[in-house]
């Protein structure tokens, strides 16, 4: 495989960059062009007409699909072939099978790695169908606490806010995450605890973050004279050190080959997701994700949304050579959706080697951030119209509003005004405004695109994670860099777990040698 | 005033950012370093040990403050001085006086207009002294809903949150944002309207969005039977058609001079805060952020932690070129603070011109973004540390947790790990780490500082916020560029009015003409 800056659609494409169109003239930006520059599936819409590419461009990148195989790539990693590793080194060596997850529905792939995959995520949901309805009939729970971090935690969180509007009523969900005490103490002062599930999640059941969280719910639990194993419940790997029925309510199973900013749909969202809004609700996420993995296969980039969207972030950060991208989602419901995204594109594709060990020819991820629109008008839009560095944006917006819950003022609803601000951004960004003030003009060329739904359902959710989860995938497959690793936490692992000796031998009393990292002790004597 | 790029201490740091410090070889990060470099004020410590600066570097940063006045322009804002003005061009030409909301302890800054500002002030908080004591005597509400956008939502929100360990019982706190009708929806529909207060916060009292959600609040108060006026209480600027005593229970006043995103320590933040925290506590964040007013005037940088933050900043961006800042608080109650950093810092200095109208000659606000740790750590750490862009970051952390309610697991407290992973990440991105392995490389040189409390108190966050506020203010002094306007989210908000009259026109069955907003014609048919 060549590096991605010797591949003949990149030279071309580097040519192309040397002069992107300008929508700041007049003209260039049409109601034609919006009309035809937009690609459709799934009820979910991909208007583009606002980034700064041309035929020519969209040419060239198509090219760059086919030339490092992108759809092959994308099929591979569906059927269960090895796609996480480093060739030449050692690696984690094993599949990518988060879509095996929600692929039972019809046949899916037909490889029988990708088949045995789909019949123990199958069993699990069995499972947790069964328990829900065991504690549903006991009526014991009325909370439920999701403890994990990183993927055990942002996805699942972002998913449950986004369904909110879904849930089912007299239950409630929690999320303790962090290690920091304070996250914890306020999350369980509010409950009673009598009533409530903690589900901890952990695929290999050492994570020092949640295994610490769950001391603090078990000591609490015995506190107020609870029988911990009445309230625990695992979600872990098969033979993980949290495997263990003894300690558990129940235990619900994740794999190796399931990353974990790819494993909301698996049970580590799973059993969160279906005590909240229920099973059926929880199936039909699955339902839209699993759509979306099919529709990813699609060969045509032109209509195949999370390819496409690929490419033009490619092109923003490749060829016009812009650090960030903002995702702007003008839907409330998806206000912890960007920091789910940070995770999964920043995890998967903040890389600097390629998939033969070779350092990267070119940028790899971008700086992934964002807030819901409209308030991120009213906060950090200033800095992406009149700032010094260009921002590309990914707009995020929905026909309809969840509740249907809404008010006519001065003769539109909320709904109105809300679309009324997303296009009129989409708009502003791209062609900017002339003056003979200098503070009132905008240079524009603000490349940004909108993915257009009808209403944020389940179904919906399911297929706009998958979405993003294949855009990723697209973007490591053409930058020819390993998506599911993680090599890049295991520094600041290691040292923390010095600085932890340090702290437990000032615990005890004694004075760490000279040489017990001096670095660490150097902060410390400054607390 | 010289423009950035001809200073000549600029010319100077350009000359030394050719070889930076490089953390990646051996003995170059020292415990010495570490123990050096620090700065203190007010029971912070700001430690840069681990920022790529040198003895020389610092001097010529402290030229750079120097040779801009940035102490003397601090003074001048402070005293009520006009800073919000771009010459030659029509601007909003008026004080900043934020510091005026806080500054009535001692005896403050002696001009008159800080004077009046001040007592103006005073009186706003004697105010709500007694309309709290009232409603606490009263006991009608139990939860109020704070409906604001913006300046007026995001800073209350983050301190709030930051302050939830300090809650008086019983009370509870929401917010209303965003134009979308979910967010009211969501909120409106787990409360008693007939306990709960609202309180509309919009300076100009003509916020479409905030406008919006109070019809919204309106129209459920009517629907249960109850009279919005007993429910709704003002705050805005005197004069404003939010101020009319006919439709609230209560108006609180703001003033022109200050901006909504230095609004936190006024009424807009005040009332919500009162609250939720009482009367003490929301003056003892008062006065820590007065206490650091105070300190920011100091005229040594090196003692001067808001302007030694502000200088290593433009030391990343400007000489480093790092297009990003990353904000980590190690502390959960700050799980909000970097979305109020994005708008103080973004929206105060994302400008493209200078204070006389010319284009400002090198790069302006960087892009803020971030997340708690440690959660972040498992999610976009891994691209921080082996990404293609290297992110400077800004750590915070505090030696004790907010609750004191702790467990020892495997011989440390939470807290103690979550201080060690605090440290441990410093060194780890600034020293890296060589492997014959490719993909366990860490190429280190990731700049970073941390900024070091005792305990997240109502003072120390006030004094924190602070710390930020004119930490941002001094980047846009040295920058030469206005910090306290906002013209760049006008365009937007002209388009979302023409593209509201189409759907209006939509509404009323009308057909716009050809030539009405066709770029939003183009996108409404699309729907």
């Amino acid at each position: 495989m060549n590096a991605f800056s010797q591949l003949k659609s990149v030279a071309e494409l580097k040519k192309l960059a040397q002069h992107p169109i300008d929508f700041s003239q007049e003209g260039m930006l049409t109601p034609e062009r919006i009309r035809a520059m937009r690609a459709e599936a799934l009820g979910l819409q991909l208007l583009y007409g606002t980034e700064r590419v041309t035929e020519p461009v969209l040419a060239a990148l198509f090219d760059l699909a086919r030339e490092t195989g992108a759809v092959k790539k994308m099929e591979a990693m569906q059927a269960g072939e090895t796609v996480n590793f480093i060739e030449g080194f050692p690696s984690e060596n094993r599949p990518a099978l988060h879509t095996a997850m929600r692929d039972f529905f019809d046949k899916g792939m037909q490889t029988e790695i990708a088949k045995t995959a789909t019949q123990l995520a199958f069993a699990e949901l069995e499972k947790l169908k069964v328990f829900l309805t065991d504690i549903e009939t006991a009526g014991t729970y009325t909370d439920l606490v999701q403890v994990g971090i990183g993927g055990s935690d942002l996805g699942p969180r972002a998913i449950y806010i986004a369904l909110q509007a879904y849930h089912k009523p007299h239950r409630r969900v929690h999320f303790i995450s962090n290690v920091d005490p304070d996250d914890g103490a306020q999350v369980i002062k509010g409950l009673d605890l009598s009533k409530t599930l903690f589900v901890v999640v952990s695929k290999s059941g050492s994570t020092l973050e949640t295994l610490t969280n769950q001391e603090f719910v078990i000591e609490h639990l015995k506190r107020v004279g609870l029988n911990p194993k009445d309230h625990l419940v695992a979600v872990t790997g098969k033979g993980s050190p949290m495997d263990d029925p003894a300690h558990y309510l129940a235990s619900f199973y994740i794999w190796d080959y399931i990353g974990g900013r790819y494993s909301v749909t698996s049970m580590v969202g799973g059993v969160m997701l279906g005590f909240g809004l229920g099973m059926d609700r929880f199936l039909e996420f699955l339902r839209g994700a699993s759509a979306m993995d099919k529709s990813a296969l699609n060969p045509n980039p032109a209509a195949n949304l999370p390819l496409l969207s690929a490419l033009l972030g490619i092109w923003n950060r490749n060829f016009l050579n812009l650090p960030t991208v903002a995702v702007i989602p003008y839907s409330q419901a998806l206000l912890r959706f960007p920091a789910h995204l940070q995770q999964l594109d920043m995890e998967s594709n903040g890389k600097r080697i390629d998939k033969q060990g070779r350092p990267a020819t070119d940028e790899t991820a971008p700086v992934i951030w964002g807030e819901v629109g409209t308030n991120g008008q009213h906060s950090f839009f200033q800095m992406i119209h009149q700032g010094t560095t260009a921002v590309p944006l990914e707009l995020i917006g929905f026909k309809e509003s969840q509740y249907a819950d809404d008010v006519v003022f001065e003769g539109t609803t909320c709904q109105e005004k809300l679309l009324s601000n997303l296009f009129a951004q989409s708009i502003a960004l791209a062609v900017g405004q002339k003056n003979s003030n200098p503070n009132k003009v905008f240079p524009g060329n603000r490349p940004n695109r909108i993915l257009l739904g009808h209403r944020l359902t389940p179904h919906a959710m399911g297929a706009v994670l998958a979405y993003y989860e294949h855009k990723v995938a697209f973007q490591g497959f053409i930058w020819n860099i390993n998506s599911f690793d993680q090599e890049g936490v295991q520094l600041g692992k290691k040292l923390a777990l010095n600085m932890i000796d340090l702290f437990t031998a000032e615990r005890q009393g004694k004075t760490p040698a000279f040489n017990d990292f001096p670095l660490g002790q150097a902060f410390l004597k400054l607390l």
